[in-house]
C-alpha cells in the first residue's frame, strides 16, 4: 500500500497538522510534507505538492480545520486557501463548506468534523465508482488509462484508477497500460507509482503508442477520469483523452469515463462552452531545466480537451453506470 | 539556412574528412564533428551524431571514400562502417555500393566520385518528392508532421519535410504543427530546429494533442515519412504515425506519406511481415538521467508502427504521387 496522499494528524508535540505526500518528489522519493499552518498548506497547493481537483477540495477543508484548531482567523485563512489555485472549483467548494459549518456552529471541533465528513464522502464516492465500474471489466482485462486518477488526485482510491484497482483485487486485471501523459507526465510519474504501490501489473507507454496496442488487440477497455462534464455529455479531461477516444472508437474498444456526479456541470450546455486553459510553452519545450526544442519555440499546450458524448461508451459515477450518456440521462442522473 | 548535416571536406592542413553536424547537441548547440578516419565516423554513427536511414547511407559511402583517400584497407573499413548500426539497411547499401565501385576500378578518386554520386541522387530524390508533394498542398495550408524527415535524416531537404519547405517557399504554408515525437523527441529537437533555420512558422505540440487540432479545423494536411513500405502499401514509420493516420481519417484530413521509391520493399508482402524493433524501457522512463517513472517500470517502446494502406490518402515519391496506394499501383511504381 502506498502512503496516503493526505491525512490529518494531531500529535502531542507538534499539534494539529495536515500531512501531505509531496507529489513533486514522486516517483523517486516518498517525502512527507507536514503543514502546521494554513499558510504552509497554501504553499503546498501552489507548488503542486498536493494536486487533483477532488483532493484539493479535501485539502482545503482540512486547511480551514487547521486554522480553527490553531485559533487563527477563519475567514482570512479560508480566503487564502481558496485563492491558492483559483481555477480549482473543488478547492473553493471544500473551503467554503467547512468555513460555513465552523462559522454557523462556533464549536472548535466542528470544522474538523466537517472536513472529515467531506473526506469520508469522497472516499465513499470512490468506492461507489469502483463497484459500478467493475461491472464493465471483463475477466483477464487489459485496461488502458491516461493521466492520474488515483488517490493522489481524488479521495479514496480515485475515480478511473479505483476501477482499475477493484479489477486487480477481483483478479480480473491482466495488465494496466499507462499513458505517460505528456507534457507533465502524470501517468508515468504518479499513476505508475500508485500502480507499483498496489502491486498492479503495469506498463508505461508514450501516449502516441496507445493506438498500436489497440490495433494489436492488447486493450480490452479504456478508462479515464473527467475534469468537467457538460450537460450534453461532453467530457473535458486531460489533453490526450480525445485522441484516445477516437482511437478506441476506431478499434471498437469500450471507452469509459469514471467521475463523481459533482463533475457534471448542468450550467455548461455543451463541449463548445467549455473554456480550455492554454498553459505555458515551457511545459512542452523544456524538462527539468533541459531545453527539448529550440529556445523561443511556440508550443500548443492546452491543459484539457473535450470528448463528445458520441465517443463515450459509458459514464461511471458513484450511483451507477450510464451507457451512451445523453443530455436526458445525465439530467436524470443529477435528479436522483 | 541551417548548416549542412554532412559534407565532404579536403583541406590542405587536415586532409580529407567527413564533417558532420553533431545531432546529439541539437537543438541547443550547432557543433561540427570532423571525422578524419572511418573509425571516427563509426563512432559518430553509433552515438547518433549522424542518423536517419538515407543520411546514414550517404555517410557510409563517404566513409569508404575516406578510407580510400587515407590509403586504408577498404574492405576492413567497409565492414566496420556497415556494422556501426546493423539494422540500418541504407548504411550497408551505401557502403557496399562505394566499396564495389572502388574495388572494381582501383583508381583512388573513384570511391569519392561514387559517394558524391550517391549523395547527388539522394538530393535529386528529395527535390522530386518536394515538387510532387507540393501539388497536394492547398494555399494557406496548416500542415502537421511527426518525427524528423528533413536534411538531418535524408539527403537534400528531406522527404516529408521537403514538401513542407517547398510549400513554405511557394508561399502556401500558414503553419507547421510539429509533433514532439516521444520518446526521443525528434520532432521537438530536430524538426523544430530545421524549421527555425528555414524561417518556417512552426509550433511544437505533445503528440497526444494532434487530434484536438484536427477537431478544431486547424490541420489541412498530415505529411509523414516512411521507414519501410510493404508490397501491399502498409507503411512502417516512427511510433505515433498510425495513431495520427487513425485521427486524420476520423476527421477526413488527407494523410500523405512521402518517401523515396527505395523505401518500398517488394520482399515484404504486408504490414504483418514487418518486424518492429522494441527499444529499451529507459528511453521512456528516463530523460537526461532523470527518472520519469518509478525505477524498474516496464515500458512499451516500439520504434515504429505500421499504418495500413486504407488509411493513406497518397504516397509521394520522387517520380510522382500515388493516390490511395495499392499493391498493384506500388508494383507499377517500382517498374517505372
Amino acid at each position: 500500500m502506498p502512503p496516503p496522499a493526505l491525512r490529518w494528524r494531531d500529535d502531542a508535540d507538534a499539534g494539529p497538522a495536515v500531512v501531505l505526500l509531496d507529489q513533486t518528489r514522486l516517483p523517486t522519493a516518498e517525502v512527507e510534507l507536514v503543514c502546521t499552518t494554513p499558510a504552509q498548506l497554501v504553499e503546498a497547493i501552489q507548488t503542486l505538492a498536493v494536486r487533483g481537483a477532488p483532493l484539493l477540495g479535501i485539502a482545503g477543508g482540512y486547511g480551514v480545520a487547521l486554522a480553527a484548531a490553531r485559533g487563527l482567523d477563519l475567514t482570512a485563512a479560508a480566503r487564502e486557501l481558496a485563492r491558492a489555485r483559483p481555477t480549482a472549483v473543488n478547492l473553493a467548494t471544500g473551503v467554503a463548506r467547512v468555513l460555513a459549518a465552523a462559522t454557523t456552529s462556533g464549536e472548535p471541533g466542528v470544522a474538523l468534523a466537517e472536513a472529515r465528513a467531506l473526506h469520508a464522502e469522497e472516499d465513499a464516492a470512490s468506492a461507489g465508482m469502483a463497484a459500478h465500474g467493475l461491472t464493465l471489466v471483463p475477466d483477464g482485462a487489459r485496461i488502458l488509462t491516461h493521466c492520474n486518477t488515483g488517490a493522489l488526485a481524488v479521495g479514496g482510491t480515485g475515480s478511473a484508477f479505483a476501477v482499475v484497482l477493484a479489477a486487480h483485487h477481483a483478479g480480473r486485471l491482466t495488465r494496466l497500460w499507462i499513458d505517460e501523459t505528456r507534457p507533465l507526465l502524470q501517468g508515468a510519474r504518479l499513476t505508475a507509482w500508485e500502480a507499483a504501490g498496489h502491486g498492479v501489473p503495469y506498463t508505461v507507454l508514450p501516449d502516441c503508442a496507445a493506438p498500436v496496442l489497440m490495433a494489436a488487440g492488447q486493450v480490452d477497455l479504456v478508462v479515464v477520469g473527467a475534469d468537467r462534464i457538460a450537460a450534453d455529455g461532453s467530457v473535458a479531461n486531460k489533453i490526450g483523452t480525445y485522441g484516445l477516444a477516437v482511437a478506441a472508437a476506431h478499434h471498437r474498444i469500450p471507452f469509459v469515463v469514471v467521475a463523481p456526479r459533482t463533475t457534471v456541470d448542468p450550467t455548461t450546455p455543451d463541449g463548445a462552452a467549455i473554456v480550455i486553459e492554454q498553459r505555458a510553452a515551457s511545459e512542452v519545450t523544456t524538462l527539468a531545466g533541459r531545453q527539448l526544442a529550440p529556445a523561443g519555440s511556440a508550443a500548443f499546450n492546452p491543459a484539457f480537451d473535450v470528448t463528445p458524448p458520441g465517443l463515450i461508451t459509458a459514464l461511471v459515477t458513484e450511483v451507477g453506470v450510464l451507457h451512451s450518456p445523453t443530455a436526458d440521462s445525465l439530467s436524470d442522473l443529477l435528479g436522483r
